[in-house]
């Protein structure tokens, strides 16, 4: 079955298809940033340890910072689900009426008419939680998320620094001694840099099963377009701090 | 009503309470990042235009970044749901029989039994869009969501540089020429960052209706400790640069 193989395929990339946005999004932006530090770096000459060094402290702060913010934003999520769902309830209590109404309505345009329309309206508001369940659901088009911040959160933290670490690659390979200034080492983490992108990208298209060809492309020329911005932040750094 | 009120505030905040989510993962983020850009800044004793520069460039080109994650995080969302929809579509063509119990399940669990259920049924399956929908709904948990990636990614750019921009406001007042070394413009930022920091989270609480002084104190803690540890990394920064 389609479903079945849909799962044994998401087995396959030991991955959570749930949390797969978490994952483009902390992913791209750590390797954007990465690629920032390693720019900065770059026209400053500096030892191949200070670029891993200066990379590896950006990961982990920047990682953190991004973790907090998708923490609270997973939070803000759930707590407006749990606004809504509080409204709701106050309304089943105090608009007990419209209530209904809305019910029916949601029922009708679902093609229920007549006696059976009645029944299926009466099952439904005899019950406070399907009540509220369907107002959710019909009315407001919400349904509870199981994702959790703490989770969101650690997924985005994993996918910054695994993805945001392999710009940093070349360097960690050349070892320390080395000059960064060093027009390969860059060249490469350049490379490394769309390979992070095109990762990211392919990966989201595996689990969405959409076109590779257009995952890893669009990845490539909007990560690419920040990259030289972030290049170009870097250059203007580089040249401050020098 | 309370919605009718609630609605009337989320216009008086001129925020779509739909976006907060994003509101406070763009404003989180921008704002401790403009952070580590000055604390790196402070110690090398720049001049107060060149941290207005960095801070500047830092929030155009790491709020661009931010923004293309978040276009892809939203668009790998999308197609997650299109993808299980089309899943749906496929195995009620091809396992009537299984989604037709599953209909069943759905509503015997709402409280429907008899020959009531059976009509409910029959109504529902009769019309695939509905059955795949109320597939969708009620054995998947998902709804369609109206955020589009390009709406997501605006709000969270535009929350970036708008929240990322008030740890610069004091050398922004400041003007250029003074000594960003100044300890008290780095004080005055230290504060502002937690300003920013604050405003995230009491407007959060507002839109989502949780304690105002939980909003806040929660965000500063949280928000204090990537802050710091952008502080020690901005140090690190400034010392490898100078």
């Amino acid at each position: 079955m389609l479903e079945d193989r849909l799962h044994a395929r998401e087995k396959l990339l030991f991955f959570n298809k749930e949390y797969i946005a978490e994952f483009v999004y902390g992913g791209i932006d750590g390797a954007i940033t990465t690629f920032a530090v390693v720019a900065g770096a770059e026209g400053a000459n500096f030892n191949t340890s200070v670029v891993i060094i200066l990379g590896l402290a950006n990961l982990i702060a920047d990682g953190f910072s991004m973790s907090v913010g998708n923490f609270f934003s997973t939070k803000a999520s759930r707590d407006n689900f749990d606004r809504h769902k509080a409204t709701e309830y106050w309304e089943v209590d105090n608009l007990p009426d419209r209530e209904v109404e809305e019910i029916r309505e949601a029922y009708a345009a679902k093609g229920f008419q007549g006696e059976l329309l009645d029944q299926v309206v009466e099952v439904i508001t005899s019950n406070k939680e399907v009540w509220v369940d369907t107002m959710m659901k019909e009315e407001l088009g919400m349904t509870q998320d199981d994702k959790t911040p703490v989770k969101t959160a650690s997924v985005t933290f994993i996918s910054f620094v695994l993805i945001g670490s392999i710009p940093l690659l070349s360097y960690l390979v050349a070892g320390s001694g080395l000059h960064a200034g060093n027009t390969q080492l860059f060249l490469y983490s350049s490379i490394l840099t769309g390979v992070a992108l095109a990762l990211v990208g392919s990966l989201k298209s595996l689990v969405t099963q959409r076109s590779l060809l257009v995952g890893i492309g669009e990845t490539l020329l909007l990560g690419g377009l920040a990259a030289s911005l972030a290049y170009f932040v870097g250059d203007v750094l580089q040249k401050a701090f020098s």
